[in-house]
């Protein structure tokens, strides 16, 4: 609610010419402007979109870490933010856990004809609040329309430059025998929120997205533990289960979980069981996995403490010689199960 | 003809499990693998793509320029091209008339439920044949499927990443009084092109979308003559009018264009006025706008029709103090009519 409020007072809602996007908004002469100049400038202000080229011009020193997403998330609008900072942070995110600091973004969008202008205006508040949050910046941009029936509201793609830290060495080479996999926080929220809210669970539920941008985090890791920190990846789409699958595949080693030692809260975990959704499946948008030198897990996950009090990172397993190229997980009774890799059927436009 | 065979033999179609994008390829899943693997990842392949990063890691020296597009364009089949090729030209051109070399692109599609593989093979094809010609390299990706309905067959983000030509001095500011506006070609082919196909006028012409990369006509430019290249723009969307309007609105300066020097070829002249379009104001992809010093203009044209022999490159008009912020068009009879700023309505979808 304050959040809301912060907004309006720092940025009032564009006025509008049209109640809602118009085909003529796509054609790039006055109504285009209008939008841009109106919207997309004017709350996102600096001095590359001012100049209005047809590209931004900037200097970077070191590794350029180059990241993108194109988001489709449907519903637009979820309970802990909508499609606009979902776009910002994700992106973010992708050049966090490579090891970079986010620094500059392209933001293109292309809009179903019949958008309606205040909805356009919300989640263009939400990329500027999402930037600041960041430290980032949209320095060039695009805009396209679609007629009704062609498009979906809105579809954003955010491409992301970033630094990387001097410290950084990750990479799936870097994966060795014996690691610990340690994991940001809790599993699920983003993927569960959203099935919540396209199933009319949300009402039942207080769950939010865990979308938000991690770059402190990782960087802080980088820099405090340097190449100890052997490989960082963000479980989106697919989950937790389809980023380690990635991992065991590629590397050829093996991957053993511990159920009991996985982060889910009780209501992630109810409403998985109402949904029919195995939590490991589920993506998440504010989490990280790290695989570390096992000697250095539990300083790390003193960090994360630290710098997040309450967290509830943790780690979750190890890489290990047995089963290669497999991610098996010790149940709670003692079992041991694989961890098959995700078809994707059951979790459309989550993000 | 032989530009098809060429492809068929050095990148034989890929062999897909489905005929047609199913929901399951944007899940992160086996799916999506699948389609990287097969598709993009073995088309376009390269040391960063087989990486698989969350981001891709480079080095650039210099000036970077940055610059994004969405492409919509519809029919995503058309004479001369189609929305692969198209995507990659349009993002390159962009760098091209910025003053850059273009490096690396990313690249991320938003697949619609049903799209045919056999028709996405082809897309894919274009871009790496795009590519290649251009001399970038796609090093990030994303891939999203939507529902039926929520999409129409692909959508393709294309972000470019260039390095600043070292002699480069372009920018609205350095526009002045009595500078020369060149073009490097005839007007309005792609527009042309894409409204004949969708009113079901292709038989009747053989008109050819112009898009094609322009990085080595620009670059030659610059590097021949430096500061007294004072601006370039690619006229696409809204065309020449447009980007002559953003110019004169942009600079406070007025432009002249003398009606009769206007590169117009007689189909391109025929199709527009069955169409009713003004062939000023229709995209075109292949083509850039020029404003240089009134001294150097005859050497630019000169190494124009150099490096492109029977270009129809000209000048067309002049930067002038008269009427400031306007775009004034002298006829072959004497009149002269001001070229408003164009709504867009007319031409939905066009790149």
């Amino acid at each position: 609610m304050s959040k809301t409020q912060k907004i309006e007072i720092k940025c009032p809602t564009p006025v509008w010419e049209f109640d809602s996007i118009t085909i003529g908004h796509g054609g790039g002469g006055r109504l285009t402007q209008e939008l841009l100049r109106k919207g997309v400038f004017s709350l996102l202000d600096n001095d590359w979109l001012r100049e209005q080229g047809d590209a931004a011009t900037i200097k970077l020193e070191g590794n350029i870490a180059f990241s993108t997403d194109s988001f489709v998330v449907s519903p637009v609008i979820f309970p802990g933010g909508n499609i606009g900072d979902l776009a910002v942070n994700g992106t973010v995110n992708d050049l966090a856990v490579s090891g970079a600091k986010p620094m500059y973004l392209s933001l293109s969008f292309i809009l179903e004809e019949g958008l309606e202008m205040k909805l356009f205006s919300r989640i263009l508040n939400s990329i500027r609040e999402a930037c600041e949050s960041a430290g980032v910046k949209v320095i060039t941009g695009d805009t396209k329309v679609v007629e009704k029936g062609k498009g979906d509201q809105i579809f954003i793609n955010t491409t992301g430059l970033g630094v990387m830290h001097p410290k950084a060495r990750l990479g799936m080479k870097r994966v060795k025998n014996g690691d610990a996999i340690v994991i940001s926080g809790p599993l699920a929220r983003h993927g569960v929120t959203i099935m919540s809210k396209r199933n009319g669970l949300e009402f039942e539920t207080s769950l939010e997205s865990d979308t938000r941008p991690l770059h402190q985090l990782c960087l802080n890791l980088i820099n405090t533990f340097g190449s100890e920190i052997h490989l960082m990846r963000d479980p989106t789409r697919g989950g937790v289960a389809t980023v380690l699958n990635e991992i065991a595949e590629q590397t050829g080693l093996g991957i053993q979980l511990i159920e009991k030692k996985l982060p889910i809260e009780d209501e992630v975990a109810g409403a998985c069981e109402m949904l029919g959704l195995d939590p490991l499946y589920v993506a998440n948008e504010g989490l990280f996995v790290a695989i570390v030198d096992r000697a250095k897990s539990k300083d790390c996950l003193d960090l994360i403490h630290k710098l997040e009090p309450g967290s509830m990172a943790t780690q979750i397993g190890e890489i290990t010689m047995e089963h290669p190229g497999k991610v098996v997980l010790k149940s709670t009774i003692g079992g041991r199960r694989v961890l098959a890799k995700a078809t994707g059927e059951l979790l459309p436009r989550i993000c």
